[in-house]
């Protein structure tokens, strides 16, 4: 057991908290304050191209590769990224284009790959995923009711997502859409994913959806409709029916970013709060020495530590025993680490204010940020499901051995 | 003991329900969207007043006054009008109006009263009121660096305060101010009140204050700067030095409506839940027979009785025995209830999947106006502080016996 | 609404508190130093029965009965009475016989009346109550096993009960069992309930239950089988087949009674929480001092009163609307109630150090009699589950009107 | 980072716990039966004896001592024995033997380790530790009453140790007593340790202390006085002054031991829970699909997988950083991993309904067990205020920097 960095990661982490340090972190309030104080926030700021270039030319650059770092490796580097709103697009290394890239590099034809992966992986564009619906419970797949009808060398898609997250983005070309093809095919093999360019005829965005209040520009997250959009069938991804094995594999690494990128946001709030704590004093003591205020620091310490090991773990899971050998793991920090994150930029808050609830600090961003991955990529309620499914699994020889067998 | 409401409270609580019901349900969604599609959002849409005007004839208006209703009485009306963000305009019991109003009623000059208390409770005019500074830590008093000096017939206020709800409404006229006077006085005679018109050289609104991305339309919370304002020293409210003495007898109530009113938020948060749970279906079940969601609605109605008694019991005790018998009370309730309902609002998104998250459903209002709560009126843990003090109270004859007797 | 006592009840609470102050606080520690020092603790020391003739002469015996006082009066004595564990005998307020003479002043005949509840009620013997079984899940009624079968002019009984509370006190001379009659019939009539004496043929104790090493002597838990017992029809209460009937109508009283006195347990221990934490001193303070321990001793207070209020609101009910207008409100006090003490009594204990897991304190004690509480007369989740059921009861019209509305 | 164990630990693991589940798991629950039986449990049953000389032969012995293995390789076997009461003295890895055999190891001249460490290490005799006092807050070292006192070639032992766990063992031949020497040295060197044959004139068992009604037989928590016992010099322990350099020193592994026998005895319990959710049936379910359950479960399962690994963790920063790079994870684990371990234990417990209070299940004792260790070797509070200051440490320049840095 060895719980030090590899020489790799070491160095790279070294690296990334370098160029956080000098470059991002000195311009990060003024680059909110700015965009906030346009007419038009849904815009790239020249900062943000520059930087990116920088961190392009210094190799701190798509990361998040499978074939540049393992799983491992990334984590932490991704955990660094997440303190900062936006070191994850800097380093081209921000979700669902991270996701979107892996689904292209393992299963995109060669012409999709020229297309839409290179200029991706370039950071020239940016792209959305649509798998949210808003009229079912999308935590159940099978309620899922848009379509992707083959129709000759088109395809014809229809239907509404909401929640895709990046479209609003002056940059984002195109959505990855999952649809119905085969009602009747088995349960695994319904479902279909097709690139749709966002200029397509019958593309729709009915609105940007508001979450907290906060529209996060220039991503944000939409609610698009769909009609009768067609495309050429080559933009099928792996060809009809694999939608949602291709939905199954990209979904372990991206847990796992998620989950060291809030670990990553936690350790800033934890920051901001023992910062707070020690430098405004009321009834005469630092605030940090009132109440239950230490013993509150103390557990968010110890909560994040807890959920940081629980994801390195399921990272090295996932690259030493695959996706099949880590389903419980991914599935537990994606249940445990947004609650965790969230109890300790609350506690954040608290400690700052009325201030925690304005945008002097980036706490209720952060709050807003971590209380959607309770719901995006499966509610917590599904992923504890998952979690009990196989914990019980070991013992299902003996209940059935009992006179009461008969349970779901 | 008798649980039932008194014959005069339960007939306005028939009569605001049906109200509610009847003219402010079937237009708030409307009346938010409407409000939110404008350039301008900082207006009084005709609605309101159309509605103002229907609650007033109707007799449904100023309930709060205590020569109206006791607190017994009135905190059950209170609740009902939590349950919408802009019934407690329509009725004219709205903060912090109300308790501008009580202070005018009980220490106002009489031409006090004639120039501000009149159009106040006519809902001519609105108010704000400024307390909380954003440079020191609010929750001590004696932090406040704000000050009302005594300049001849005049009196000089400068000094920051952030938070003053209700500025950004076009209506609101005045904000009483508090301030330090004399620094060397007794702890509780330092400071002073003054009414300080909006429009008075010297006020300014430097930003509406965001909180979780929201600015609450047409309200808001102004970050106002106050410099060498100079108001007559007929303004000050019931003499220099006695601005503590108001503050505290302003609370008692204030909190009760304020706890009551969230318990309203809270019972229309779970309504929203279990209706949600109810009406949709995820793994071919209602969503409300998934996990533990049912134990979550138990508990929830178990959390919202025990809530609403111990604000009613509170406000009982603050009608007969007044707010000295009252102080552990008020402060278990400001303590305990914004935590309360947070917890049910956040499992009624939840609930809600990502609609919960947006404006499609009040429920991100509502847990951002609960979340103020646990600090506006003084920090979770100043009250909890509070209440141990108390309690500890009775026990400290014991502990000075010993040897370690020096405590705080 | 008006929280305060009625004058017949605040003069009984009056004696009560005087009564235990006077007589039970001086003696109780020795009591229990007593007991346990004995070779067989399985007897009444005559301490115990000098405080009950003392009580009965006063006229504070008996008081539980419906007769007497309504549940809304007696709630509060039972409180005062939960804060001493021999209290509820001296004052012949105990489970189960409490219970048990509830069911023979309502349904026995006058020949079971005379037999056992005058006796009973003069404090003469005791009595257990036969409900659960080792080999099946309790908590689903129709689970029970144990037979209650008609032959002639007896009855034979079969079956194995434990936590048969109460069976080992010397005095106990009878236990109503409950068993299955007719399997055929309505859910609601297969059970029977029969009178029967601990020293009829066919009854063993097999063993004293131990709960977390304590076995509560001299009253105990009895793991008890019943072979082929034969009694006299007669000893049938009410009729074959009226058990389930008879076990509802004892239950709603009966919780209110255990949950009061788990109020008055929580009340004790935190003040002796309060008192360790304000005699004893590390690190140059009182112990109340670090820490979380001011915080905790409040949000303590806090808990205490809201599940007093919550109980109080729940007798009320009872008094004014019957059983089937409390069934949520009684569930609610079951679920929240031996909770909450126990967090209570845990709190005081770590405030005690190692000595609150010894007998020095009447802790660990407490903390078992409430932690049993969470799995006596229903787990919580039964419980849990009745308040959710009545509670979306209110929105099934709604879910069956969409697709999806074949729920449970 | 390699999460896998070495191949040293995986022999250990794998022979481990096949000895478990072939010798011990067969026999524990009649070897506890048979001890309850016994008029007079403090005794050594002989299965003991045998399956000692089973595990000696085996190797299988003293796995705790670091010659032997690092705290990395050890912990994941303290596990493996925390799933049985008596596994740890079968392998000779019972505390407080294990903390006094490293004791003699690093500090004991060559006489005390022929004599006392030489038949501890044999398994011949058992240890206890005298730290804890009865009369003051034994959180603060510095509140410890007792005394060692230097009388020429002797020393006088005087005061109350009490929690002296395993003195009632009929083998135990030794205490380690820590008391003050010299009052007016510093801090760190006004105590000393001196080794106390149990049967010294002066050393008298007052009583065996009950915990939550169990007296741990035969080991139990002795409540011992000290009344001028005199001892050759030479049992103070690396000379006099060292008491507290050698307590520290004593603490790291001891709290890893700790903190992964309570991980074993989660994982116990957590395979209780589920094999009894699976197996028992109500409302036509398995218990495991009924209500949260299932959260329950996969709740522990997450608990458990982070508690582990934080554990790990702290074992190899203990490894490869020394105790002084390790100070706040240890006491991190040391506030986590028995709040964690009981709640598990009570979540078992409620789904065993009243069997789980009682002695057919070791749940009861578990709890016990784990309830303990929330006091034993500090309280949970001291332990997070450790991580706190930590934690804070790193923010103390900016705090100095303000008007208010005079805190403490």
């Amino acid at each position: 057991m060895d719980f030090a960095l590899s020489p790799v990661a070491a160095d790279y982490h070294r690296r990334i908290s370098a160029f956080i340090a000098d470059e991002i972190d000195p311009i990060e309030v003024d680059y909110h304050r700015q965009l906030r104080a346009l007419d038009n926030p849904w815009q790239v700021l020249p900062i943000i191209e520059e930087l990116k270039a920088k961190a392009k030319s210094a190799g701190l650059w798509n990361l998040f590769l499978p074939s540049v770092l393992s799983n491992t490796d990334y984590a932490p580097l991704a955990e660094l990224m997440g303190r900062s709103f936006i070191a994850p697009e800097i380093f081209n290394c921000n979700a669902p284009d991270t996701g979107n890239a892996e689904v292209l590099v393992h299963f995109g034809s060669e012409q999709q790959q020229r297309e839409w992966l290179t200029p991706l992986l370039a950071g020239e564009i940016r792209s959305a995923f649509g798998m949210t619906e808003p009229d079912v419970a999308s935590s159940d797949a099978t309620n899922m009711e848009s379509t992707v009808v083959l129709d000759g060398d088109e395809v014809v898609v229809n239907g509404r997502k909401w929640f895709s997250t990046g479209i609003g983005h002056p940059n984002c070309k195109f959505i990855i859409f999952m649809g119905l093809t085969d009602p009747d095919a088995h349960r695994h093999q319904r479902h279909s994913m097709v690139i749709v360019p966002v200029d397509a005829p019958g593309v729709k965005i009915e609105r940007m959806l508001p979450v907290f209040g906060f529209h996060d520009e220039p991503y944000g997250h939409g609610d698009v409709s769909f009609t009768d959009v067609r495309v050429p069938a080559e933009n099928v991804i792996a060809g009809v029916g694999r939608g949602f094995e291709i939905a199954q594999g990209r979904l372990g690494p991206g847990r796992i970013h998620h989950c060291m990128r809030l670990i990553g946001l936690a350790e800033k709030a934890l920051e901001l709060a023992c910062t707070r704590a020690m430098s405004r004093s009321a009834f005469g003591k630092p605030i940090a020495n009132l109440g239950g205020n230490r013993e509150r620091i103390a557990k968010a310490r110890i909560a994040i530590e807890q959920s940081r090991l629980l994801v390195l773990h399921a990272a090295w899971l996932l690259d030493t025993h695959g996706i099949a050998g880590a389903i419980s793991q991914v599935s537990q920090i994606k249940a445990a680490v947004p609650a965790m994150a969230l109890e300790i930029v609350d506690m954040a808050i608290q400690l700052h204010g009325g201030a925690g609830l304005t945008d002097d600090f980036p706490l209720a961003g952060a709050y807003t940020a971590a209380r959607s991955l309770r719901l995006a990529d499966g509610p917590d309620e599904v992923h504890l499901g998952v979690v009990a499914r196989i914990e019980l699994a070991r013992y299902k020889t003996a209940a059935t051995t009992t006179a009461n067998g008969a349970h779901t």
